[in-house]
């Protein structure tokens, strides 16, 4: 079933060359090297970027594509790791995105602090599998602790709650995920068992499937309520979970975007009375990804208590800001969540990729318990017995690692920061004529889009309906064409997405997002990426005459 | 919402530490000291793990647990990145498993190349985010090269197939998963959504959610078959898809653990005939988790074709043995499935954790796709539109740089290295008169338990049934207590699972496991092992006179 040779090669798959290349290199000579190798990753990497302080290269997909065809694996090696390591610096980082410039300030990634590789490479060599305690030991005691200081971050329980719960092998107060996307998944998951438990003839929606669990409960029907600005890994997990993403109910939000408060109490009322209907969660957000935007989480608790409906806060980004001395009051009524996702490869500024979920009752998550004989044997301290995903990697050491190198203040500072010069950055589009701010940032992130000048003055005035339109449709397509001409240019990014400039709008229009996290974006970079964005719009105008007069 | 103060400690979080911790060390000298870390973290480890070459020190879960329960962050600074390594190499790894010793044949995880160290840091240190283009650019194209060299090894499609695919931005050979269970989880989601399509009035399950599903399929339950040796995250997946646990149904098993071909048939052919359930996949098994057994393939093929149902192989474990020019006939048939699970940190010796799921139809995935304005836009080349997983790093790049250093023989060498010393273990049990093996291994793992030599004569005598009951409980207990002394003494390690000896037994019994992947794991190893063992049951014996006479 392997494919015919390909590449005429002088290096020889044997038994030798697996022993050398395997985790033995006994003699000093090959020690060197491999961490000439280490050196080169660090390094060569790190000044490539660095001298190409932009984004990626200017190259079309098409082309790049070409060169990825050949789909047969080569019988023998094709490359030492010298070559290997050589070919990713000079050939793949040039074309890959490079999320540690400054100017890349579009996208919840960024640079990582130093020190992550190494911590990356520490869990990597010692290659630990947190699903069990036989293969993890301490890492599985030090995740516990781990799981424990971040609950206490969240919820502030009292000191004898995590005296009890720490190394309590019969509780959890969380758990490591791949990301955002798989914690969002557990929690609508654990609240969907809880609200769907066995009766007398019915063991419980786990056991039995959701078709039988809503017969034995009589209803037609679960949903979860989250504003629009909700993240889709929700829509994601309403269809994994057998809810239906069409029950994900999208609530309206304000001039805010922050969830409606008025009409979600409606609707929870609405559902309330419909006894065919029951709601498995409310999820507030705690900084959307679009807008960065918080919910009122203390009224949205507060609602939740009186119907009694478990509530999910997804803090996927904004839950470091916990740390943040300044800012944490932003997040305010988070301890009164039921469970609560917050990403380590956001504003942990962990490497990709790994997310988690808290929950507040430490009993809650016996709802998704899976034993097996080989592995999670009951009342065992196997950490997998209560997860989602199985074999998973030690990132708990690297945060807990990552929290003793820097502190909470040194998180704190870089949350500042981001949140500082986002700010910063409103003014400058204020003040720039070409540019109408969309969304305030409450954190780090803001939405902009640019009007040309001439069109500046249509933009509040009484237009007809299809002069609106055509208004609308000329600034989607200035801000697409914009952003587009950027990103391919290479020297700086920002995203774009779509949003209602007003609630009630009935256009949804194409905005510019932007999201900085990296602690060398500085005023004057985003002054240079206003600058090249004015320019972008002038060679449009030009290109385009009479293209936008509407 | 950060906890007091708790360590005095001279290290102060600033502006001016952040900048030298972040990614820019400009001075020669920072940079030594960052190549040293790596250095340490390469060798101090490794050095640590060769001196040491048992498997984990001998102390027990309680006391380690006490030093693990400060639940506090502190504000400053705890420790220097070289403390936090020079911690790790000195508290941490002793505490660990080491699982890169040649006497760790108890789990699936094992020593791993040392270049996948390096590979690992290269990941990390490019932060790539394979969600979508913007974030991963060439590195979306490598992956999807990559997919399709793993789909052309499972599927051997005729190659104007790849060329059609490789680069195609509308299809998907498979993707990138954090491990073989969302990789289930996914294959049976896709296969659920397939079964369950949008009729007149309903817009299919991943919209409308089970209950409308069955509804308007007019069906009242949903089931999945595979053998009893199935992983338990086929269990898991059954739960949070809202099928039901209990309707992942286990097959019994043959002499040779591969499912039983008669009994699978007819519950084909029973819930054929019963309208209201649905089939949604059976799932072949191409090295079980317990005993390495692979199921046949070609036959089961054969019943899903005739009844049109969704064949999913579960090869987590065995995928790689397609690279075996020796071995990979064991795995014909594979080429018949719809789904093919693989992982990644098991047999391809990558690091954790990463898996695979393929599918032969490349437009198949559309049964999963997501959208949002802000990533994942139709028609674009995001790979994040089909992924149960949000933000994922770049695994694809760790695969494929492995595949160039080793060569589909390097890794071939591997798996008849595993496969070739399970077999002579399997003789060595064999010639020992204290052991029974249990299954012969067909891949690299096997079974066996301890059999005192009194207690031989019984083991296939007529007794009593009370007799036998005590017979089996008193082996059950030996062996328990065997595999607890020698993984607790730490210097070399097997696991236990339960098995039916034979098919039909009523009794599940207590057995040893072993899986042997690692290239240093020799005869000798075994030898000693097995020498252990036997001492180990020597203290039994003077411990619990009598204990064991039925």
């Amino acid at each position: 079933m392997t494919a015919p040779e390909k590449i005429p090669s002088d290096l020889v798959a044997d038994w030798n060359t697996l022993h050398r290349v395997f985790i033995r290199p006994e003699d000093e000579k090959s020690r060197q090297t491999l961490v000439k190798y280490m050196e080169q990753i660090l390094f060569g990497l790190h000044d490539f970027l660095n001298t190409h302080v932009g984004v990626t290269e200017a190259i079309p997909l098409a082309t790049l594509a070409e060169s990825y065809t050949d789909t047969r694996i080569n019988k023998d090696p094709e490359k030492k790791l010298a070559d290997v390591i050589k070919d990713i610096i000079n050939e793949i980082a040039p074309k890959a995105v490079n999320v540690a410039s400054p100017y890349f300030i579009g996208h919840m990634t960024s640079a990582i602090p130093f020190f992550m590789v190494h911590l990356k490479a520490i869990a990597a060599a010692l290659n630990q599998n947190l699903i069990k305690l036989e293969t993890s030991k301490v890492l599985s005691v030090l995740e516990k602790q781990v799981l424990a200081k971040m609950h206490r971050m969240i919820f502030d329980k009292p000191p004898t709650f995590y005296d009890t719960h720490v190394q309590n092998v019969d509780t959890s107060l969380g758990l490591f995920t791949n990301g955002g996307t798989t914690a969002n998944i557990t929690a609508l998951w654990v609240a969907r068992n809880l609200c769907l438990p066995p009766t007398e003839h019915f063991l419980g929606v786990e056991k039995d499937g959701m078709a039988a669990a809503l017969k034995a409960h009589d209803l037609d029907r679960l949903v979860v309520l989250v504003s629009e600005r909700g993240h889709f890994s929700l829509k994601k997990a309403g269809g994994i979970l057998g809810i239906g993403n069409r029950n994900i109910i999208a609530v309206e939000v304000d001039e805010n975007h922050q969830v409606d408060m008025a009409k979600l109490t409606r609707l929870v009322e609405k559902f309330s009375q419909d006894k065919k209907t029951q709601i498995v969660a409310i999820v507030g957000i705690a900084g959307a990804t679009e807008t960065g935007s918080i919910d009122p989480l203390p009224r949205m608790a507060a609602l939740c208590k009186k119907h009694r409906i478990h509530f999910h806060v997804d803090a996927a980004w904004g839950g470091p800001v916990l740390l943040s001395e300044k800012f944490s009051s932003l997040l305010t009524g988070i301890q009164a969540a039921d469970s609560v996702t917050i990403d380590c490869h956001k504003q942990f500024y962990m490497p990709m990729s790994a997310g988690m979920v808290y929950f507040k009752d430490p009993k809650v998550l016996d709802q998704i318990a899976y034993h097996a004989g080989y592995v999670n044997r009951k009342g065992s301290v196997d950490l997998g017995i209560k997860t989602l995903e199985g074999s998973r990697e030690a990132s708990s050491l690297i945060l807990d690692s990552a929290l003793k190198i820097m502190g909470s203040r040194g998180y704190g500072l870089m949350i500042d920061h981001g949140i500082e010069t986002t700010r910063l950055f409103a003014q400058k589009i204020r003040d720039r004529a070409l540019f109408q701010l969309v969304t305030d940032p409450v954190l780090n992130i803001l939405t902009y889009r640019a009007v040309p000048a001439h069109l500046r003055q249509y933009l509040d005035a009484h237009l007809p309906q299809s002069r609106r339109q055509h208004l609308d449709a000329c600034l989607d397509e200035i801000n697409t064409h914009l952003q587009r001409i950027q990103r391919e240019a290479g020297k700086s990014f920002v995203s774009r997405t779509c949003l209602k400039i007003r609630p009630g709008d009935s256009h949804t229009a194409v905005v510019l997002r932007s999201v900085i996290m990296n602690p060398y974006t500085t005023g004057e970079t985003l002054d240079q990426i206003l600058d090249e964005q004015e320019a972008i719009l002038q060679t449009i105008e030009i290109s385009d005459q009479g293209f936008y007069t509407p």
